[in-house]
């Protein structure tokens, strides 16, 4: 699969227009007190889905020729990038088989459900998952779309920061979390498509910090714990993923699980949106100075919404 | 004091319009699906402080005298009305002097010292805050700004009807909370003044149901119970509020606690947007067929997001 390019971030956006919300831009001046900064959050908790995914999810399925996507779609995933991929295939009319680790978050399984999607469990593994998946996929013919290693998902991912920067051209940075690497490969090859004076920097839980560690040693490194609040940072980058990121992306910097949930419960209290933990990442970044944004303009992709309320992280 | 009219309400978005946000409209398939209806939540848990109630209480601020002005403002408030005029009274650079009840949720006092107001504590009843705010008011010379029961503050209210009706002049109805009053009579008067065919619409809880009782029998009723979940709505109505009820508002309705809490939730959930009880009373109202709303486009001001997170509802 090839290394996605700006100009598929381009066609992306085309393809999916009409299929996604245009999410809103917000600010919070308590937010910019606090942060030394002037703050910009791309509202993707207010996508179709909750989440940005559902943006890689729509250009992957709608690029399938029809003689393949009448098999459906497959994938594995810790919830939101399988709700997208069911209501992609919903909306494309072709069946969507999702393998989910037992343990994602109750109001993720329902949704994935609400979209007519088929659920097979698996363990908690990434070896658990692909095994799962490959059983699936053998049985249905459907076609497997990665979560995050897959060019097609990161260029819609990378539209996200194609509307922020058509909105805020005047921006100096932008920051997303990282996990599997999908939305900061496509959020860096945008900016650099649309204004290399932007500089990307992904934002990681200290204690999954593989995106990290790779970045600095320039060899893939593997995860050592997936038990981060941030449910969402839990994967390991690809292959495909580490080569955008080595190309684009500008930094990698770390925050505690502390500094996450305390940045969390900020957002929610001063801006009134729910957002996912895996959000708080850069926002953490940015209120412990990991990241040099003094009197910077800062563009935020808020990833998701996607939360148990029944287990929030600052009742654990 | 003269009731509002068309007019005041547009003078006052003359003079507000540079100090409040413009907040965003959003929408959901899946409230739609449910409610039967193209329902647009006019998103005033973004608005400065958090709540609609800074619209009114910059108005009555900006509308003061400079030599009245000087000796400040005062005001007994559950909550938002309090955060408003202490907001309000910072950026004219005037002291505010707030009466709150010692049962406040810990935010609303938290943000209320926050933004430099010398705060007095009550008991939780009218006649407490009432006592309490005359004592502050002979004190100081400050003046009083009734939450609700006030024109200034009920013209200021109606801004956010004139917005989403600028968003989208073809809604049939517009819904919204009543506590005291203020945000139905201003968004009654505004939506008469724009388009008489647009019906408004006051919700309520069942077991506060003051407004309802009132606008039946044409009486002012007083308060039985002031427990309701939608704490924003404990409040009975003034006889200014109740006037402009009469004359401009179509029908109230009332709906359950237990409907209230749901519908919070499901806003939560599906929306991942931050709401008070409060605001889910015409979401509820809306699903459980209180209105006649089937395939009509249906506005709801949604009228904050200030809410205790260690005290959500649905774990008590």
């Amino acid at each position: 699969m090839h290394t996605p390019t700006f100009s598929d971030v381009q066609s992306a956006h085309q393809k999916i227009s009409s299929l996604i919300h245009r999410t809103p831009v917000l600010t919070s001046l308590q937010v910019d007190e606090r942060a030394g900064a002037k703050v910009f959050f791309k509202c993707e908790n207010f996508q179709k889905v909750g989440a940005f995914k559902f943006r890689g999810a729509c250009n992957a399925v709608f690029s399938l020729p029809d003689e393949q996507a009448v098999n459906g779609v497959a994938t594995h995933s810790s919830g939101n990038h399988a709700q997208a991929i069911a209501l992609a295939a919903k909306i494309k009319g072709i069946p969507a088989h999702i393998v989910m680790p037992e343990n994602a978050p109750a109001v993720k399984k329902k949704a994935v459900k609400g979209y007519g999607a088929h659920i097979t469990f698996c363990e908690s593994t990434l070896e658990g998952r692909e095994s799962t998946l490959a059983k699936v996929v053998e049985k249905t013919g459907a076609t497997f779309i990665h979560p995050y290693n897959d060019s097609r998902i990161i260029a819609g991912q990378g539209t996200a920061a194609v509307e922020l920067l058509q909105d805020y051209p005047d921006l100096d940075m932008i920051l997303t979390p990282v996990g599997g690497g999908g939305l900061l490969s496509g959020t860096a090859i945008a900016a650099d498509g649309i204004n290399p004076e932007v500089t990307v920097i992904g934002c990681e839980p200290e204690i999954a910090d593989d995106a990290c560690r790779s970045f600095k040693s320039g060899e893939l490194q593997p995860v050592k714990r997936t038990d981060t609040v941030a449910d969402g940072l839990r994967t390991a980058l690809g292959e495909l993923t580490f080569a955008c990121i080595k190309q684009h992306v500008d930094d990698i910097v770390t925050v505690s699980e502390e500094q996450i949930v305390e940045a969390m419960r900020f957002i929610w209290e001063r801006m009134n949106i729910i957002i996912e933990a895996s959000c708080a990442v850069p926002v953490a970044a940015l209120f412990h100075n990991k990241i040099d944004a003094k009197d910077k303009k800062v563009g935020i992709i808020i990833t998701g919404g996607n939360v148990d309320l029944d287990h929030l992280p600052w009742n654990n």
